[in-house]
């Protein structure tokens, strides 16, 4: 039987109020897409507890999102962008294309991987939440900044390849894609953060297979953690894209 | 106090027999390199229940090792191979240059990353098993076929990017360079499997760092796993260098 207090507060209001105070949330994406939910906190509350928690409570890969307009300001590449490009240089990758996702029509959102170039294997705990507390602060740094420089910027401060991951969102966001990547990164904007996430898929141990719904919702319940689907980040999207409108240019 | 038949197991014989059977052994580099102990299997034996331990035991990058000999047939590059040729169309990358590694002074051995085609999202532990072993089988078969014709077959079978990260081992292997990479295809070569490992960074969930040699060592007694250190592989390797001579052609 669900509290009174329950009852008021919507999983996204919890979702929102959760990843202010650094905490992870869980977010399924939909039936008949992926089907897996992702633990996703705010990059910028990546501490090392966090990492570890990503790599022990939940199992996939760790990746971390960047938004349209910052991998846009800084010419980061798509993954099969740089698979497709190296293809003239690299025959094989012509054929490794990934042109078959059953997911989703559209390419993956991987993206480069970097280091903070201060750490030193870039792999333990202290080392990505270094590389990813980095990059939250570097992406919401930069809105004024040139292109150029802050692209140099970019490369003073990271190096590729590396151990963390980048998932590029893609152009135009939800209204294009529904992934985890453009559903936590719109989490992210909801609730005013730098709009950078990192996310890892739930696996279940038991099964080899990724954690189902129910066990997941089980998993939020036990821990005392929000659980939400890819459609109360849609709908509060929708919400906020009515309700600002392009605002008129004043006369 | 060591019993006499711990005694007469040489570490490397037994990590022979550990990876022979499908199980992990655990293999630290080197003090003064990148003094981590990464936990090792075969990859023909990368079994779902592999792969989590693989994850939950060790906790780092879940990365599968290319020897030579395969990534020059399949013409496989390096991912830093890739960024430097994606700085063309993508002025950024040339900035992220990854020229200041601080435990090696040469390139690391990120590859690219693939998924068997067949596979869903690709990530679950039966997800990744499954592209392992199958690019273990592959690997294993490709000696005497055309290398445009295993590029093809390659392509057929994987895509990229992908959830399984590759590892390509150095030419020359271990002569060149003596990370995780070269010293875990050494060991499968010695065990008399198909060349390629998979492998894990072993964490210290407490200090967030690599997890340290002591803890590592005490992990494989408490479970009953081998721990051997990178010289062990190396002077094997020596002296299976030194008693394979190139034969002389008979006349």
């Amino acid at each position: 039987m669900r509290s009174p207090v329950a009852e008021r507060v919507k999983p996204i209001e919890a979702a929102v109020a959760a990843l202010r105070r650094g905490e992870p949330v869980l977010l399924y994406d939909a039936d008949g897409r992926e089907e897996e939910t992702d633990l996703v906190v705010a990059s910028e509350h990546a501490s090392p507890q966090v990492i570890r928690l990503l790599r022990e409570a939940a199992g996939g890969l760790i990746c971390t999102t960047v938004a349209p307009e910052h991998h846009r300001k800084l010419g980061l590449p798509f993954l099969a962008d740089l698979v497709a490009d190296g293809a003239k240089s690299h025959p094989v990758l012509k054929h490794l294309m990934a042109n078959d996702l059953k997911y989703d029509p559209s390419k993956s959102s991987f993206g480069i991987t970097v280091n903070l170039r201060t750490t030193y294997t870039g792999i333990p705990d202290v080392d990505r939440s270094a590389t990813i507390r980095a990059l939250a602060r570097f992406l919401g740094s930069i809105g004024a900044v040139r292109d150029s420089d802050a692209q140099k910027d970019f490369g003073r401060l990271f190096r590729s390849p590396g151990h963390c991951i980048l998932l590029n969102a893609a152009e135009g966001g939800l209204a294009s894609r529904q992934g985890h990547t453009e559903l936590s990164l719109e989490l992210a904007r909801l609730s005013g953060l730098v709009p950078s996430t990192t996310i890892c898929e739930m696996l279940d141990g038991k099964t080899g297979k990724a954690l189902g719904k129910k066990a997941a919702q089980d998993y939020a319940a036990r821990n005392g953690l929000v659980f939400l689907t890819g459609r109360d980040v849609t709908e509060a999207w929708q919400t906020r894209v009515a309700v600002q409108p392009s605002a008129p240019v004043p006369a």
